[in-house]
């Protein structure tokens, strides 16, 4: 039985995925602390501070299977923490009283915020690959789309043309700084801890940073300068990063919603016979990943919140603080899974409806150029006299529903120094696109080619 | 598998209670679903809608066993919600093909909607029943320690004497005060939802508001004035109560934990053996309950921030609005659930040491009093001047470490006012309580007798 | 020199209004804190505590004139709190010492809280009258308007037809729930502090609670149970209030920017010249009270959540949380005015294209109606037979462009049970909108006549 | 008047600074404006796209004083936006119509955002300074109290000893990270806008990006590889990185505000006449700058949620979403610049007592020394016999509130392996300070020496 929406039976793929619930299951977290403890006992017997034979003891005995959980789950609750437990069940597996050298020197943080790094390290993986499918989903949708025209929206309101292609290459921008922000983050965030009780190591005498440094060595993670037991920026940053990502995810599903409306319907999420259909309604086409994208990004941000306050930690370790992380962590990156996940799916399959792009542009009769006609007409007219004289012509056809072409040409004081042909290439929006291609190559440019390494 | 700290087996009854979980779970949220099929099938039928034997066999199937789990997930990840999947497996289910006249005239959101205020209700319940235990542990520590005294603190400072049954007092007139808000928001908030697809019950003609009217009376719901699809006070409001009431219980664990440090000793978690203990630090009581709930706290004030961003719904039926409270609202009550169960087992068997509150009144050599003497110095000195002598003496106190007492005997102003018995009178914190204990009544008046209904 | 925007000299009165930038103004407050000192002198005297002569000194003195405002703020950054600093100015100004008596037995909590609930006090009026206001204009919309026929969507997909007037009732109903809880929440909130350093009223021996009650009624305030100086959940309350009232008005602003849209034309903001107009697009008219709420209340959430975390107090006097108050408070009031000033603007002179409705309806040629004759043809085919029929002939409708009802009327299966006349009946959208009108209705008799009391 | 608590003439300096206001007055943000419109119009000319005679007119225009704020404020209500206003303020003061020219090919929202930049990079430098100075107080007091011995705790509860310096370089080393993350986000965050209405710089035909590359090397600034007006990321970027920097700095008051406690009493905010004190309890040493930087921290997060929410923004200029910034970005800085400078304040002059410190290490009779005891005695009993035997040994001591060192003397079990002697040397807190000190030098080696470059 499950209560969580994550870990509904029934929703779990709509709100995150198989693999990050993997990352951040019990059985991984737990398997985590083992190759933790394992990696201590092979260290230390390396740097002769344990015997050897109980380090070949007690990492064979550091086996998931090896695992009572429901015993694990009594352990914890009556101590708070889950270590100490898995601790004792290693130590009564292990032959010859050999367990007893199990945990040496270690403290229940330093195992508990270990695995929490690999688990992020493992689920910064996942994280990883959604965004390159994303960007490499969006960098084709910039690469085809390039040069097609559809209106640029602005308060709402169609304002001048732009391309799809410029459309899909300002947010690739944007998962390109993400894939920068990520890249920096790593050696800073993925450091383990091995610092004891209060974090001086003080149990381990004068071998405690040679077993850190080469237990880190063991487990592929950087080494602290000191311990960070109470001090969670590394967290929170992953929070924040998280938080910053979803949030280009979020303005995708927005723009992608907005244009799927009945009344604009340039593009529709990938079509699967039934997803999407309605009980009562047989004609719609609802969008649904933008949906949980739209929902897991609102919750994503308030864990970013949640994960901040918790850098508010008391003394040496915190008292709650701490555990704010224990549910916030998980989440945030469940929810960030199923957020990249449905827009993974969502931009890999997006159809695109040129004609009807196209179309929506010549909606408002010419109204989305007037601008182009302002700037075109600003260099014989002055550009304020430009600007009023366009200003009126285009509410008369607001008025009339005319074309904005037919009138202009009927003004004496326009054509006495332009004619209808230059007036019918102003208000071509195909005409009116700027550098948009520009700028869609020069985002292109910076991912590396498709089959290229 | 699970990776929610919520629905972790090892964490699951550290941050929530099974209760709650039940509450929500999958199979209570769809067995819901069923009662409300179930019951709007009877009640069509009694007011001539649909046939009766219809009615009688769509609630013979509408039965938690006839669902298939695994088939509803797939239905659900294809259509984006849940109901039409549990229909079509009733109406296959169904002979006759009387399963036709199932979810007649209802909209997907109806049902759900429904089901979350049906959830919601029991959840309450269970809400109620810790904040009842908690008010009555409150209560019995009000009356118990009303007139042991304690060191009163402001900014972190001992400021002047109050009793434990204070403290006590003022946190019960929290909850009695939550108390009267959840009787408030009950009647407005477990009101139904049935109005078919954008909410004016088209679909049933003339009948609709009977058939609502007669389906809310079968479920003992409340009726709508007008359809809520997009219009989610409703959720939001139970949000906020969650809030305030989680917000109450945080500091109560806060108050918990500084009292437990080692240097002020003067409370404690109930204890239970190896609970709260250390596995390298043998001598610690460590807080456990109050750890948990100060993180459930710190979680649950960010749900309510989502919550109330899903009441920024478009339209008719939300475009990812609504699917922020599949996620927010299950955790907002397992959250709220865990805080309250916690906070119940702490309050009900808090250890106090009324010794060691008084010692460390006295560890200031009486400075806790100043204000007492300064107020009963003013009427024969002046405020001003009574304030001003007192202060300075209180600077010698801090500096010789002598106590107040004799420094105030010593001192010829005020011995020509008041003699050394008076001064012993005025600094002794048992006669510096105030009207706590008037207090305490008053606040004790306001529950009901134990014992009494 | 202002640096945030609700003070700014240019966007003040776009984020908030003068009225709420007046209630929480240094000025208000600081006139509150007399008013406060000026009451307990009075009070004081009748009872006996303090000499006549002396209240009618600092009653004369407590005048906002007297206070010197440079001072003040280089006495609360010494302090760390202005009540004292507004004693000791007040102290300066009595006459023969007589100040002394000022502030008797009261601390700085008691000031600066007694005087925060004077200003909500304001502040709710304030809020109360644009709620009202905005009650109104939904009314008077919801009437107007309760059988013009328009798209009701679901998903941003046009689903069956409603009414203008229904969507304006089903907001009404919204604030009529708000005016239920402000009434709920008043008497629980607006409750004066006077209580002493630690809450025990321990300066005023016997007579505290003759004062605080005195007091209370002098000011008009509730009497509080016992002291709430580090019981939060009075100010987390209104915070939570003022985050439902304006998720309300979040979604108002939202249906408002989606049918202003471009392809959508069917509600405009109240036109004012050069309102909403862009410096480059002539054609625009932009939404503009809809971004303004849309901004404040996704702000006034996340102070709501800071609200809540305040009420995570330590002690008898916290130390940090109370001053989250000082700043969220004032902002969320601030904020919130904002949004609602915008909101009754933008409702009061909302401008309905009900022609435009209509167009809209008739734009997906039937499909909107597809709901409707699946549920006419229902009990001639049977539910799920219509269900899929209809669905296939919709898809016919997509495909080919023609009107739903020429399709409908070219099948044999359809033709056997209805004739076209039925069929034009079933596919006109104002033959489907359901109880619409009588929902209206039931939402309008709730509110008091226009005109009457 | 004004109504905010950040610029409130009382209280604007206790929650923000002087410096950080006038970052974000309306007097500097329009003084940028004018900046960015004379250098475009300077740039212009150079490119010879405007006269030169224009832009020299032009620029000679764009001074602040030529500025009437009144008309501003108006022109700004009635457009939603304050660029257009300036613009017609600076054309209207421009001889021979030159001012036609102004604002030439820009779009509100390109001044406006690169504006925001500007204000930005200002606002980064002053809290580079605060981190810079923290960091070397942090520095200081991690050099100078190197080897000062006190309590680390856990849960706060005594655990075992570390040093001062220890705790002061644990914090300098994530005000190392923080200083890393500077470095790193300026050249991605300090990027102008310059694209026009949609961002294609349409309106500048073929010379919009030289223009724009001209524009932004005169600005300074970096240049953007497309428009970002609604790809937010880089102002959710800053918001997140004031998120964990003053996480960082609550984590300090948090323990400054502990240490302060009556009973703990080993650190101090730093002492100035009457800061801190109470008007009732002459007694108290109240930490002050811990308050403000508790509040402003907990306010700092909730902005960092509402910024990440501000990347869910429509189409190609947004619809609410940017004006959530233009609040909560100036009130992200301003706050953080609170607690940047309270931190700044307290750490430069913290006070520090070794003896109490010392002092408070001896109260538990050596209970917090059990770890090395246990420790200590591992070898020669086994780690489990050794840790239940001191567990034991413990309990005795706190039921008898004897010393450790006699219990343990007296028990032959032990005295078998170790004498008196040793066992002194093992309970003297400051022989079990671990590798505190190379921990210390560790992360002092990562400072600039004072005095170099």
């Amino acid at each position: 039985m499950t209560a969580t929406a994550l870990d509904s039976k029934i929703f779990q793929d709509m709100f995150t995925t198989p693999q990050m619930r993997q990352a951040f299951s019990d059985e991984n977290r737990t398997r985590c602390y083992l190759d933790i403890e394992a990696a201590l006992a092979r260290v230390q017997a390396r740097l002769g501070i344990i015997p050897q034979r109980a380090a070949e003891e007690i990492v064979r005995q550091c086996r998931i299977e090896n695992i009572d959980f429901g015993k694990l789950k009594a352990q914890t609750e009556r101590i708070g923490y889950p270590i100490l437990g898995v601790v004792q069940q290693i130590v009564a597996l292990c032959a010859d009283g050999l367990g007893e050298w199990c945990h040496w020197g270690a403290t229940t943080q330093d195992i508990t915020d270990t695995a929490t790094v690999m688990q992020m390290r493992e689920a910064l993986v996942l994280v990883e690959q959604d965004m390159e499918a994303i960007a490499a989903a969006l960098a084709e949708l910039a690469r085809r789309h390039r040069d097609t025209p559809m209106a640029g929206r602005s308060n709402l309101q169609q304002a001048v043309p732009i391309t799809f292609g410029f459309k899909a290459a300002s947010l690739l921008a944007a998962m390109q700084r993400h894939r920068a922000r990520l890249a920096e983050l790593r050696p800073r965030v993925l450091v383990g801890e091995f610092a004891g009780a209060a974090g001086t190591l003080s149990s381990l005498g004068k071998d405690g940073l040679k077993v850190q440094s080469a237990l880190m060595a063991e487990l592929g993670l950087g080494e602290p300068e000191i311990a960070w037991h109470t001090v969670r920026d590394r967290i929170g940053e992953v929070g924040c990063f998280l938080g910053l990502v979803t949030g280009t995810l979020g303005k995708i599903a927005m723009d992608v919603k907005l244009l799927m409306q009945t009344e604009v319907a340039e593009v529709f999420e990938p079509f699967h016979a039934g997803r999407g259909s309605s009980s009562t309604m047989p004609q719609k086409r609802n969008p649904v990943s933008s949906l949980y994208i739209h929902a897991t990004v609102a919750l994503v941000r308030q864990h970013t919140a949640a994960l901040l306050e918790a850098a508010v930690a008391d003394h040496e370790r915190s008292t709650g603080p701490w555990e704010i992380e224990w549910v916030a962590l998980p989440e945030i990156f469940l929810l960030a899974a199923g957020a990249l996940a449905q827009t993974r799916h969502l931009v890999s399959g997006l159809e695109v409806d040129a004609a009807r792009m196209r179309a929506n542009l010549d909606m408002t009769h010419g109204l989305i150029v007037s601008e182009a006609v302002m700037m075109g007409l600003g260099p014989h007219l002055g550009r304020q006299r430009a600007h009023d004289l366009v200003y009126d012509i285009c509410r008369d056809v607001v008025r009339t529903g005319r074309p904005l072409l037919d009138l202009l040409a009927e003004n004496a004081e326009i054509t006495r120094h332009v004619d209808r042909a230059e007036l019918a290439r102003l208000t071509d929006p195909a005409n009116y696109l700027g550098l948009a291609g520009e700028m869609v190559d020069r985002v292109l440019a910076r991912e590396k080619k498709p089959g290229a390494d």
